[in-house]
């Protein structure tokens, strides 16, 4: 509970930075949708395990707190473009901005947000100031990687378990990782140090998407704050299809090849594919997954000091492992 | 001639260097399309300009073809996602992007092209790193609220001259500018050569636009390469349209707020257009407002020593003035 506390100071110290970063109303059409997506809140994983990781390297937050920023509206900025190719009509809660508003000033927005998180970044006092904007710049294109992929999966038949990782590395596992090694490059981390938080960064990003599957099939409903089986009925390439259709025989076999040609499933045949996804092992197989990953996160930790940030990074992944939403 | 070719040399240059920049070619839907666009050519005003103000103050062309690429790649990046918002259906004699393939690859291909232009930016040498990356994240910004500027104009009754120009002077004149400024910081510049280069950029930008509102009245249609008077059939609120706005009275003023109103006219009104923007005194207005950008321009350029670049810097802003397309 203490470090959910301070998870929740740091984020507060995120959204106070952010809420004073945006100094202009207008255009109005451009700024008021920015401003719209950072003030809606979100977990600010990415900005928050940016301070800790500056931190578990024996540096202070307060260092890395505008790279910390730049890492959170970078994230908000892929939000809002991948919104609008997934048509997804709502987020946190709130309409999404090609919704509340239209397409083009959601293009508009989130192109700004990427130059609002590059002036973010840039206020980063550092010798290393062209290392961290490379470092970002690597992940701003893997994240596009990472999407192209995962649009290009949605029209595919086949799709193996290794493409799958590669595209979630690069959408998710990426930019998690960014946000360690630049906060470690802030702290003034060792080169082992760097490697040590980036790595850990991967393995959680990944073990974050592998969970976001997982929780879509077995989460309770209630904790969930959304509808079981959304993608099954969208008939999403995830961890689990993927690796259910490669383990399923006959019958159960025929089903999932129906669902990824046909491209989703009515709801009603939620539960089954469900117990197929059981029955065959993939969800099992998920959980090894995350929680392989989320042990050999933590392993990494070992290379640091002994801190109450790197305390605080273990306790941060294995709350990925028990998360309910 | 002699300038029009070392022009065409440095476009060469710049295609060379750019034609082996992208590596990667997966995901296809991400690459082929960045590709597409950057290969299709343009004037590759931007680019050249990096590498003559760099020259212009004693330095190396070498030292700043990164920084060109970038300023290249980035405004290839706006073209993308402008072309989506406008609905443009061709660019440079080909589809765009978004007709070619779809709107989502459109805007991916849009942001990983942003992501390259920093990339290549940042393989430039030179202890300023940390300012030339917040002057091009600047230009970024102000881009985008020129564009969303322009978009905004779209459906407004009232657009006054000045509020034009705040808008060319983000969407176009600020790239130019930052064009300047890089290429001089790359030469090691002084201060005062610097200023008196962005100057010049922000100054030629803006004549650029304001001719191209004109090259739409009066251009040959031949030389122009499209059709004379889109922008009048649009309703496009352009420097002629609002100065003829304010000029006219009686039948013509009813006229064009009729235009404004009705969101454009028929093409055989054309004609009657043209006319009023000739008898107002919009079109010598702006052939005024162009001169004395060309004028202020050159003038920017006594602050430097005098050389074969500086040279083709007053060259370049006289075949402004005179281009025909």
């Amino acid at each position: 509970m203490e470090f959910l506390q301070r998870y929740k100071q740091y984020g507060s110290f995120i959204d106070e930075h952010l809420s004073t970063f945006i100094k202009r109303t207008i255009p109005r059409s451009l700024y008021e949708p920015a401003n719209y997506i950072l003030e809606a809140g979100g977990k600010r994983i990415r900005p928050v395990l940016v301070l800790c990781a500056c931190e578990a390297v024996g540096g202070k937050k307060e260092d890395a707190v505008h790279a910390a920023a730049g890492l959170e509206i970078l994230h908000n900025f892929t939000l809002i473009h991948d919104d609008i190719m997934d048509h997804a009509a709502a987020r946190r809660g709130r309409p999404t901005v090609h919704t509340k508003w239209d397409a083009s000033v959601a293009i508009l927005a989130g192109d700004v947000l990427l130059g609002l998180a590059y002036r973010a970044l840039l206020q980063s006092n550092t010798a290393s100031i062209q290392e961290l904007s490379s470092i970002f710049t690597e992940g701003v294109i893997e994240v596009c990687e990472g999407q192209a992929y995962d649009k290009e999966f949605e029209t595919r038949r086949r799709v193996s378990l290794d493409e799958y990782l590669l595209m979630i590395r690069k959408k998710t596992g990426t930019m998690v990782a960014v946000a360690m090694e630049v906060g470690a490059i802030l702290g003034n981390g060792s080169a082992g140090q760097r490697a040590a938080l980036k790595s850990y960064g991967e393995l959680v990003g990944e073990a974050f998407q592998v969970q976001d599957d997982l929780l879509d099939v077995v989460a309770d409903e209630k904790q969930f704050g959304k509808a079981i089986g959304g993608d099954i009925v969208e008939g999403k390439k995830t961890f689990l299809l993927i690796t259910a259709l490669q383990r399923a025989k006959g019958e159960d076999k025929r089903l999932l090849q129906k669902l990824v040609q046909e491209g989703g499933v009515s709801k009603r045949k939620v539960d089954r594919i469900r117990r197929i996804f059981l029955s065959t092992g993939a969800v099992e197989a998920a959980e090894i997954q995350i929680a392989n990953d989320i042990a050999k996160a933590k392993e990494q930790l070992k290379v640091l000091n002994d801190s109450e940030s790197t305390h605080m990074l273990s306790w941060f992944a294995d709350m990925l492992l028990s998360r309910k939403s």
